[in-house]
């Protein structure tokens, strides 16, 4: 494996209404606190929230697209979700290699996603199996 | 907390082409062996599979719709994925109190999800924190 520990890449993005309404509709994750403004402003967080493990997809996004990249078969995640993401707010997330095991070709990446306001949304660590592009 | 230990929900779903073409945009998860017919025929899943966060979304949906429902936070997931879903493959996601801390209003679920030859996709648990819907 051309990997090495230390190897990290991040990814900023926000999360748009109809993104998460969409998610919503597809995981059944359809709590008003992630669509309804006068919902929302009624809660503790005050304004419409991206749902958890949606947020988490791009950690999944950057190890399936980026590192290792196509051909990783995710094996396992373990997160913590610390402060909640609103709709539209700017995050950054990044996967770090902190173990590798080339005799079963398994990695595992510290991940974590950043809050516009520097907190940490989501901390923890994936595993993923990873060959490189095999076909059969 | 009106939850109890063995407090458990069910849900069946297929997840269809396009909701992973908008998940893999969105989660910036486009690996090809999510939406490519011809790509993936060549791999070892041989058919299109379904990001495995967004397989995990539903016990997420499962948590903060129907058990305990809205006003659900989630602190913590831990999921193995042990088998792909494929596209269009119907799958069943079952989630059960296995831990309640009433002094902290936290509940623990064991959380999988069974493809339709009945071996696991997912497995693992969930840790929410759960007040009820709280308004301010």
């Amino acid at each position: 494996m051309n990997i090495k520990i230390g190897d990290k890449i991040s990814y900023r993005k926000t999360f748009t209404q109809d993104e998460v309404n969409a998610y919503a509709k597809a995981s059944m994750d359809e709590n008003p606190v992630h669509y309804d403004i006068k919902y929302a402003r009624k809660t503790f967080f005050k304004k419409p929230i991206v749902q958890g493990l949606f947020t988490a997809s791009i950690l999944g996004g950057l190890l399936g697209s980026k590192l290792p990249g196509h051909g990783t078969i995710l094996l396992g995640t373990n997160f913590k979700f610390i402060n909640p993401v609103f709709v539209g707010e700017f995050i950054s997330a990044t996967i770090e290699v902190i173990c590798i095991r080339n005799d079963k070709q398994i990695v595992t990446f510290h991940c974590f996603i950043i809050k516009e306001d520097s907190s940490i949304a989501i901390e923890g660590e994936a595993v993923v199996m990873y060959k490189g592009e095999v076909f059969i």
